[in-house]
């Protein structure tokens, strides 16, 4: 079998160039590539992260952690430290490197990133070091200020540098925290912008250009540099000069390369042979580029050790792996590619339908409409509340918006703008993606356990999430061609290990959901790929302990047609909801009410499942397992609700 | 009894002046005024509205209307029209005057300003010629893209205006807008900004500068302009500018001056004469100060006719009120006065409390604290995600932030912000104010019904509104003191009719009501001033029908203590929930779940009452008899709920 191995380089050994005489230059460049190497490492390990915006920062970080901040001598509790983090927080595989090579991030969470008990794929405050939760883009600059204001009240020292990404200037929020921080005089922020000009997969001035940023940083208030971020002469050079401006906050705009350190997935050359789509924002690489890169990393770290008479790397073994194995994202069924492709047949029979995106096009399976009907694809940039208001004022003149994110940052950011097209009655499909746990390994600033609640309380939303290819094509349809008001369609983004198998007299009528496993003793709901799979897997063990579960798939998450409800439950006492999102006003309230008023709860018993507690981070089998809602947990939490006992 | 009359200028006045031959100027200066008069007759019919930016927009949307838009002459619904809308929305008064003067809001309509079937606090689509929603800040640019795009889509003619604030600009997607409208290439949106430089009641300056705004647009890539705003000959010199510019969208800052008009309310005296306060943005005047502005207005217009060789300008009386009435706001007990009491008393306590304000301090009973604590209070601007984001920052430096706002703006708006704050498991209290259905007046885009569901999804958040000064007191400080994480505390903005009394040995424990009024027959769930007084008033009601209805006041929104629940049920089989909030995620979906959990719903019969439809427009007791709860329809309601007829 051919295999590969995932190497680490050791603390200890970052230890060892710290210490030398070196030219900082020369320090800091050895101390970069190493933290790329551990980070490339990570990425590969957990088979998922952000190396592209990573490799970008790094020398940013390094410099600030190894040459700048005072953190690593004062410690991370001390109320005097510099404080460093990233507002767009997808960086933070590189952040983790410089960490651990300061001894702040222990090993066995450093190199366990993205699972349970490691590292969290965005910033989180339960990992060492880590100052803010972030990776919802945007925020930043509001919390750095908040910061900076409690310093001053409190009296205690150290600055706050925060940095950004080039695309997240495209935020609203950005622009509302450069205007009050400059306005309150909050000086001792210092905003670092990692200008690497490329967003998830298209240069920015693809997306939403800048235009001239130093114009707008200094129109807003702020005193502004500009520099190579990759030239750590010129970066002191900056922050040298920032501690004597004391009237103003200040922002470097540092020039990067996206990818920078490993050849081939640096911005320029890699968006020219992917076809002008940069492949490496997330996502791990492939075993044989993964290969190459980090030989290509190691190479010129003992190059450079040995022209400065050191001596070369050691590293150890981390992970030994089969190369080239069947992956699952790669034969499953996902209901996002029936997504896409529905998307372009209706868009195919109806000239009004308009598709709006905020830069996840690839992963909202976008780009098949895209290219199909670009003179029909409005590219909204990472700006949701804008989006969602433009769309409103397309529905206002008679067009039908097909609006696009990620369920956490859709039905949240732009909640209030939802709401208000919904008071114009006018009729817009919102598509929330990546809704639920699964995938883990982003964490919680990706997880959307609360769009249904979110969309809940609007008059007329139907809201609905299809469980396989079929019914997704029916779902889109449906609120194309049927619904006389706006729809929430709700999608998951990863494939389920299991393709949820639709019996032969399949409809998909409003409120009704189809059986997909009879059963007598007991009924539980669930919709959707993931929670459906857990569902089937366990009404099979209860099968062996001899219990009956009926499963039935209801992709109607606030509908529920009672005569069916009725006939579904029969005369079965015990119910059991499994929403893949919070309990409260997911599937579970959904049914609990229709129980209520068809009256027919009495004598029943009805238990929700869902996830009522800040998202785990992890496999998609650790964060399940983590909220008991695996299979196996699942039929022991029904046992156990039936007051059986589980063997 | 001593009275005054409110008067109409008719709209045939308005065709009188417009069809004579008259310079632009004079025939501008005399329309605008006339709307000046009828805006301030209308607002002083209503009892509310906001009349200094309806005073200093005037002279603007005179001109468009009156001089520069096809609208008026291709009727509002061609598709070729030109299109304006104000985003900020609260200068609609104007706004409908204009339309009124041109025959588009017909007279019972328009003099009907803020009640059931006239017109609405803020722009709703129900009224003709309005183009859009709005009244929530900062859409309008985001909207018009959209419009402006769908027309150059569909091949439409027409130029699409959009009136701004100057505050409204501290609002992020002003400039996700500004950035995406510039790089899209939209550029037949044309923006106004109403530079009157106040907001809510003080100047601009002091709350959040915009520092040089024309560079700002400058380098957002918008073609700018910038002249007096009350100078008709300068204005219509930018406008037709503005059609040869076809490469950029445009943006004239028009200077002008809120209260514009009437000497009193003019911005730089009024303020002078208020102490630093600003006194006219919203709100009826006086009943002196309303015959005081519109005698002035009217003998302004007379004199211009008069000079111009015309007669006097004929008006009709549209009602008669008696002079200085006491009113319900001044006399009756307000839970924002005692929670803006109750800070100062926590401010005093604890150090670590900081108080954070977007720009609505006085709504939201602040100014106590504010000029207590001026070192602890944070003014934000209208810029809710920054102001809860550096609440954040706050929060993880040890600070204990109360932040505030209207509900409807802070729980939708910032709620990605909240909830990121809430993955940090810092503490912070949320204040959303001017919770639920009343005041009716402003309309949809200030009544707040889905806070509770806003918010409900979060893990570990206590959502809790009291029902009276004593109840806000216990509520505050268990908040503070007690909780040991994150609160949203709920409060009703305006007064109810009548002050809820508790008993003497009322306690505040979590998860437990008290029992205002008892009863046998049935048990109504409820909180806050507004519905515990409808809940009462049917109780009365149904005494006289023999009915005992037991009313109790949950405060607890999302807590309920199970065994004080059953005690407080004891055997009634009659349950009702009455939500100041949509059905959906409030209290009568925390009791129904309480119910189920609890093993008591068996038997029983829950009803839950609420507001499930976009909520009306209109005086208290209109738009609680329109939703249906009102006390006398609640007991009709509970009657027919439990297979009575009402008599």
């Amino acid at each position: 079998m051919d295999t590969y191995e995932i190497r680490l380089i050791p603390a200890e050994e970052f230890q060892r160039i710290n210490q030398k005489p070196l030219a900082r230059a020369d320090r800091l460049q050895l101390l970069a590539d190493m933290c790329r190497a551990n980070a490339l490492a990570t990425v590969k390990r957990a088979g998922s992260g952000h190396l592209g915006s990573s490799l970008s920062s790094l020398d940013i970080v390094t410099q600030l952690y190894f040459d700048e901040m005072n953190l690593a001598q004062a410690g991370i509790d001390h109320p005097d430290r510099d404080i460093y983090f990233s507002s767009k927080g997808h960086d933070v595989p590189g952040h983790y490197a410089v960490l651990y090579a300061l001894g702040i991030i222990p090993r066995e969470r450093f190199i366990n990133l993205r699972r349970l008990g490691g590292t969290h794929g965005h910033p989180d405050l339960n990992v060492p070091g880590m100052e803010a939760n972030t990776g919802s883009l945007g925020m930043g600059i509001s919390k750095a200020k908040g910061m900076a204001w409690a310093k001053a009240f409190k009296g205690h020292d150290g600055r706050v540098f925060v940095m950004t990404g080039d695309g997240e200037l495209q935020e609203g929020q950005i622009w509302e925290s450069l205007q009050s921080t400059a306005h309150q005089q909050i000086n001792n922020v210092s905003v670092i912008v990692d200008g690497n000009k490329f967003q998830s997969d298209k240069m920015l001035d693809e997306i939403v250009s800048l235009g001239d940023l130093q114009s707008k940083f200094q129109a807003f208030g702020w005193y502004v540099e500009r520099c190579d971020g990759h030239d750590f002469e010129a970066m002191a050079g900056v922050f040298e000069r920032f501690k004597t401006i004391s009237d103003k906050p200040k922002v470097l705009i540092a020039d990067t390369v996206k990818g920078k350190g490993i050849s081939f997935m640096e911005g320029p050359v890699a968006v020219k042979n992917g076809d002008g789509i940069y492949r490496w924002h997330s996502g791990a690489p492939g075993d044989d580029d993964f290969v190459a890169g980090y030989a290509e990393l190691i190479e010129r770290i003992n190059v450079r050790l040995s022209s400065l008479g050191l001596k070369e790397l050691r590293s150890e073994v981390i992970d030994t792996k089969a190369k080239n194995r069947e992956r699952l994202k790669d034969t499953a069924e996902k209901v996002v590619t029936a997504f896409g492709e529905a998307l372009v047949e209706v868009g195919k029979e109806r000239e009004d339908v308009i598709v709006l995106d905020a830069d996840l096009s690839a992963d909202c399976g976008l780009r098949p409409f895209e290219t199909t009907f670009p003179e029909r694809f409005i590219e909204s940039g990472i700006a949701e509340q804008d989006m969602v208001s433009a769309a409103g004022g397309l529905a206002l003149q008679g067009l039908l918006p097909v609006v696009n994110s990620f369920g956490v940052f859709l039905a949240s950011r732009a909640n209030e703008q939802i709401y208000t097209n919904t008071t114009e009655k006018t009729k817009i499909i919102y598509v929330c993606h990546y809704a639920g746990l699964i995938p883990a390994g982003p964490g919680k600033s990706h997880q959307s356990l609360r769009d249904i609640s979110l969309f809940g309380a609007l008059p007329k939303m139907t809201i609905l999430e299809p469980c396989n290819a079929v019914e997704t094509r029916e779902a889109l349809r449906w609120c194309v061609n049927e619904a006389d008001h706006s729809c929430m369609l709700r999608l998951i983004i990863s494939p389920s290990p299991r393709t949820i198998t639709l019996p032969d007299d399949y409809r998909f009528k409003p409120g009704q959901g189809t059986i997909l496993h009879d059963g007598r003793d007991a009924v539980m709901f669930a919709y959707g790929p993931v929670m459906l799979n857990e569902a089937l897997t366990a009404a099979d063990i209860l099968k062996t302990k001899g219990l009956s579960l009926k499963v039935v798939n209801l992709p109607w998450l606030n509908t529920v047609d009672h005569d069916w409800l009725k006939t579904t439950i029969a005369d079965c006492g015990y119910l059991f909801t499994l929403d893949n999102h919070a309990t409260y006003g997911g599937l579970g309230d959904n049914v609990l009410n229709a129980l209520a008023d068809s009256g027919s709860i009495a004598g029943r018993r009805l238990e929700k499942f869902g996830i009522d507690e800040i998202p785990a981070c992890g496999t998609p089998p650790e964060a399940l397992r983590f909220h008991r809602l695996d299979g196996q947990s699942l039929a022991d939490r029904i046992l156990a609700g039936m007051g059986r006992t589980s063997d």
